[in-house]
């Protein structure tokens, strides 16, 4: 077989540990994990029933185009129908936009620690990712400018940024569009929008009239719970978006999936009560942070990337045995672990967990 | 912005109308869908209980790597699990193959009538399609071996072929493997291949040990009847499984398709009575299609294609005002309409419907 030679070793992608097989593992019968920004709490209510209602419709193709959920949330973003393109998570906008724009050879400039689907899926077109290191944890706007040329296609950028947690204000990402060429595509990953509680953050989808060469990924994964159902989105000018659409397969989201999207968005009382809840475990993982003398960028997301001093992948498996999944292995951060902000108890039991890890090596030092 | 020149004006796919807009279109209240070639007897009883006991974990990302439906698959066909990987629909697994092989200017060579995914995906990925001409509905497989030359990447078969319902015998299919060349990747699409009952058909999987060039396509969205999920899945040596699945995003599927397509596979019940009634409906369309002397190509999957003597679309527009969605606009053979096989009483209407189109036309004529 003549497979292209630039897909033949890939890296992997090594997803976070599942519950069950720690608790196999290691013979634990509690395990919280804190590796996958799910949701602490779920879902919303109104998703079971809607699930429910389409249990009779499951041999039936879903609608390709998701008419219903479209309009749904177009009105709810304050956009036209033709602005929205849905994807099998935001994951498959990412990949279908790298299909729509790259030829082998064209340059992307991502951060130098940021979402790895981006860069995964330059290099399955052959593209050249450009990675500008993070200042502070934070996206280098101004060095990313100064990275485009003729070759660069698309720039992405992920805010709040994944793994580090932090935004970039509002005032910088306006000021980066006004200078960047309007024949680059600029992405602004906001999988993690609907948690930002900080008054600089600027709403992407508010920036679409003014730069057409903008498009903006959200996500029903994160804040809406619905992580299992694989369904997230792009906002653009119709343009941008009729570009991507060349190349999605006709049915890449379910029929569940749309349904359980639309019961969501009506739900704004949940989104804003995960929200509230988020903010305050935030509050308490910092002031924990604080109290232990570790660092960690300052958390604008349903996780935080705190400098446990150790190994991140030591530091993994110490938690690990103890009941506690989180993430590690960030090349650029080799000592720091991303921790999802979970319920009240996860986020105790997390802490008392690390308080442990970090004491026996104390000792053991 | 600068997108793929190939991608610019790709033709978008026309999924069947769904049953709802028809409905309020023309005003009907009954309608029935002959158009996407589902399951008429839904799915298993068991899925619902299957979904129903995941929707506690809605907000938990699915198992990425379908451990556990892998396993269970892999036990039903006969296959180590390491030959196995699942799509959005078989449809991703064929956008995964052409974004894995293809690069602008290869070759890739298919029927001329088929199914159009191929194509596209070959198209957004700048690959030229050779497209043979079937010889009376049925792949020409001796043509397709000679089209084959160095710039040949992947040959498409899709047996039962869509839309025209043939098949290619096993002693042909294993005449033309013997003679491919070693480095194409010959894809056998087999995605009704549940529904056919002729003995001289191969099962592809049957023949996998033998030709590692050789992966096989099936899917949940026909006969198992979970064509809203969005569940399909590719066999293979595993060598060409890795480099499909170097090009797969982390969480393609669904835990809710997963879920119902492990039920699916257990309910060998469902499945064996779904084929029966099937063959006993394609048996009573082809004794109708004769009494109303129509000719038509002999059905191994869940759909017939049926010459009606008049332009599809007129064809389609009529039944379609009598309450029956059917699929035309097929342009190698432009008055034919590929019928699905519903259920008895489904079928009694559709013939009704088609009989009254046709004496409607002789009246005029």
């Amino acid at each position: 077989m003549l497979p292209k030679p630039q897909i033949v070793n890939l890296p992997v992608y090594q997803p976070g540990k599942p519950i069950e097989a720690v608790k196999r593992e290691l013979g634990l019968t509690e395990v919280i994990k804190l590796a996958s920004n799910e949701n602490p709490y779920g879902c919303s209510p109104r998703v079971r029933e809607a699930i429910e209602a389409e249990l009779a419709n499951i041999s039936i193709y879903p609608d390709g185009s998701a008419v219903e959920l479209t309009e749904e949330l177009a009105s709810h973003l304050g956009v036209h129908s033709n602005q929205i393109i849905f994807g099998c998570g935001s994951d498959e906008i990412i990949a279908l936009i790298t299909r729509a724009f790259f030829l082998p050879g064209d340059e992307t400039i991502m951060a130098d620690q940021t979402f790895s689907v981006y860069k995964s899926n330059a290099d399955i077109e052959g593209a050249v990712s450009i990675e500008v290191p993070l200042q502070a944890g934070t996206h280098d706007l101004e060095a990313m400018l100064q990275a485009v040329n003729d070759r660069t296609k698309v720039v992405w950028i992920c805010n709040p940024n994944n793994p580090t947690g932090t935004i970039v204000p509002e005032a910088d990402l306006i000021a980066f569009m006004d200078r960047i060429p309007g024949q680059v595509l600029v992405v602004l990953d906001e999988a993690y929008a609907e948690y930002v509680t900080d008054p600089s953050y600027a709403d992407g989808i508010r920036l679409l009239d003014k730069y057409p060469n903008l498009v903006v990924l959200r996500t029903f994964s994160k804040i809406y719970g619905l992580a299992s159902l694989r369904i997230g989105y792009g906002v653009g000018q119709p343009a941008v978006i009729k570009l991507i659409n060349q190349v999605r397969e006709p049915f890449n989201t379910s029929r569940i999936g749309q349904a359980a999207a639309r019961a969501s968005i009506a739900d704004h009382q949940f989104v804003a009560e995960c929200r509230e809840k988020n903010a305050k475990g935030i509050e308490y993982l910092n002031g924990e942070f604080d109290r232990l003398k570790l660092s960690y960028f300052p958390a604008h997301g349903n996780f935080i990337m705190v400098d446990v001093e150790t190994l991140s992948q030591e530091m993994f498996q110490e938690l690990l045995k103890l009941g506690v999944i989180v993430r590690g292995g960030f090349s650029k951060y080799p000592n720091s672990i991303r921790v999802t902000v979970g319920s009240e108890s996860q986020n105790q039991k997390f802490i008392a967990a690390l308080e442990q890890v970090l004491q026996q090596r104390k000792v053991r030092v």
